[in-house]
């Protein structure tokens, strides 16, 4: 791809992104689903005009790391840790349950190899942070005890559901599970992420000062962006997702963010604020490239719709991908029935992780074209529906969800467009 | 390359253009040459850490793209206009002179191809607009007078070196010069840029509008930078470099643009300001990968230093490069002669379009390994030093070029940082 179709490729995606997005919320629905939607029309599936080359991977990935860095930013940490336990429970069992039936449903009763039923299993696992964590800023309910919960699960189960890709992809090229190696990995994220967030505090209060210092523009924008391509590599190389170094970073740089044992490293509030209102650009022109790519991927003519196979497992999956989340999220006794509800069905939809699994399985030759088909759907109906049935949940069930959480409120703060 | 390598390139050159830009502000160089050093230290030339791949290159190219697009909203149109005449006077004298004595030098004393000649000559032709304009915002002259003589000079023998570009292009693959050709994209051209700035301003009132009805943020970067991309794409449509388009986007936002006729689609101040607003942190990001690439694209090692022929060549270029484009200023006799000589020095930065040459030239064979290294070279040292004379020759005759022009200043307003 020259320049000049890359130019028009970008320009398509941007101008497309934001008009379905633009349709979308004045219909009410999520504006990421516009964006999934235009790059379906523009992708293979419908007109076919942009392939999703390596240059528009490469943004997309930039784009969903920066989602994650702007979700960190707006993580309140205190909220995070009350909900601590909650998000534990809501990710184990949202993790587990669909694993086991996932497997299950495709050893025994599709009678698929154990390895291809193993992948498959994994690729149910991982909630998308990415599309949920959007859903939820569309319908303002990110920094309610629900959207704390829910966001706490998705990144515990991102990461659980990676150590299980890591696993598989052992079994899938050496036949034998590492135990040891699995555990390696582990351990090395879990460091990342005690380590990570103090390192981070600590280069923006450097990049603070000598913003006081330089007389040369600029140094905001690029030494962000630094800073997250930086927390991004280095997540990369512990074995984690890049996008949870993204979140790393912007979780250091939350202004409710407080350093264990008493360090006060603290931000001061006037940087906190240059640096959201300087990166806010940045990210908003990034992010919806992510979400037109995830719609480029899916290739709807790539899917045999004669054989009844292909919709049984599908339908099969899908019903084992919902009630999986929606157990993770009942399971918690301790929140009234809605908030229970509204947390399960905020974790149904799968992204990233989910294709990962989908991608390297076919890759590595675990995954038929049909089951590959299958759980490319699984996650397209995850991804499309749980926003619409989480909206309209929230419009009917919004009382009874805040009844008993007073100081729960839609954070609109820096949403708006200045 | 992979993600993960991605991210590291994408993060060393960030990191590498800030630091040496910093280290050259401080040390009272232009921050352009601390990003080319930046480029020559991690790529062939020295640690060769970084390759410019694809899509390296497509984000340097929306760098330069942007870049210009700032240049055109910083101009004064009416000012560029009363320097109208001056300009084309540069323009022509600073294209023929170098293009004439760099194809009698490399034709006659070095006796190569007639071809190979005509590229050299071509590639002495065109001024660097990114890298003259960095320098000129840089020491603060932009919005001078003599500034505004070499931004139009240098948009207009852009304009002639693309022309004679596509000539020769046509020259070296069918063996026979198309004037019939050469004369419709020149055609081409004009109709783009008396129309395209007024395309533009009507679809920047669009925005406008949908701004205040829009209920979903991040409109204005991602609008707008579909916007430039739109007119890049465009210029290159009609055969002009994609850059000329961003700069047309620019120049119709550009608050002291006025339609022709008497039109009175005017921007409204607040939008202007806004998009400047959230366009800088856009344009800080993507152009210093712009200036890092240039210099990676040098490969020091790639050149026979021990041949003499290497070194006569080259130092014969660069003396018709310097004093073709010193004529060009020196020919403006209503100014002063510092002025003149400003001007003069300010053309001398050979850039982007003369690597164009150099490149299709080799690939086209008609250039040996040595000439090609010799016009790098020359590219090179013509952009590394008229920074440094400009900037020494400023700082002794800033008088005598403001003495007889009361108006001019130097115009610093959102170069700062917020």
């Amino acid at each position: 791809m020259d320049t000049h179709q890359f130019l028009l490729a970008l320009l398509l995606i941007l101008l497309f992104a934001r008009l379905f997005a633009e349709v979308a919320t004045r219909l009410r629905i999520p504006a990421v689903l516009g964006e999934l939607l235009a790059g379906v029309i523009l992708g293979p599936s419908l007109f076919g005009w942009i392939e999703p080359v390596e240059a528009l991977r490469l943004l997309a990935e930039i784009g969903i790391i920066l989602l994650l860095f702007e979700v960190g930013l707006d993580v309140d940490v205190q909220k995070l840790a009350r909900a601590g336990w909650r998000s534990a429970i809501v990710a184990i069992a949202g993790f587990v349950l669909p694993f086991v039936f996932g497997y299950g449903l495709t050893r025994h009763v599709f009678a698929l190899g154990t390895l291809e039923s193993l992948f498959v299993g994994g690729a149910l696992t991982a909630t998308s942070i990415g599309i949920t964590v959007r859903v939820m800023r569309d319908i303002h309910v990110q920094n309610t005890r629900e959207g704390q919960i829910v966001l706490g699960a998705a990144v515990l189960d991102d990461i659980f559901g990676v150590i299980l890709l890591a696993l598989l992809y052992e079994f899938a090229t050496a036949g034998v599970v590492s135990l040891n190696n699995a555990s390696k990995v582990g351990a090395f994220i879990l460091v990342f992420f005690l380590i990570a967030p103090i390192a981070a505090k600590f280069m923006a209060l450097v990049i603070g000062r000598l913003d006081h210092s330089t007389e040369l523009p600029g140094l905001i924008p690029t030494a962000m962006v630094s800073l997250v391509l930086l927390f991004a590599w280095l997540a990369k190389e512990v074995g984690a997702p890049e996008m949870l170094g993204g979140f790393a970073a912007g979780l250091a740089l939350s202004r409710r963010f407080f350093l264990p044992f008493g360090l006060s490293l603290r931000t001061d509030e006037n940087l906190a604020r240059r640096i959201e209102h300087q990166m806010e650009p940045i990210i908003r022109l990034f992010t919806p490239i992510f979400f037109v790519t995830v719609g480029l991927s899916l290739n709807l003519h790539a899917v045999d719709w004669h054989s009844s196979t292909i919709w049984l497992l599908t339908g099969g999956l899908l019903i084992v991908a919902v009630l999986g989340k929606l157990l993770g999220g009942l399971i918690v006794l301790s929140l009234p029935l809605a908030s229970r509800t509204a947390v399960g069905i905020a974790m149904i939809p799968r992204g990233e992780v989910g294709l990962v699994f989908a991608e390297l399985g076919r890759t590595s030759g675990m995954l038929s074209d049909e089951t590959y088909a299958a759980i490319l759907l699984v996650v397209a109906f995850t991804t499309l529906l749980s926003p619409l049935i989480l909206k309209g949940f929230y419009a009917r069930f919004s009382d009874a969800i805040h009844a008993r959480s007073p100081h729960a409120h839609a954070h609109h703060g820096h949403d708006g467009d200045g």
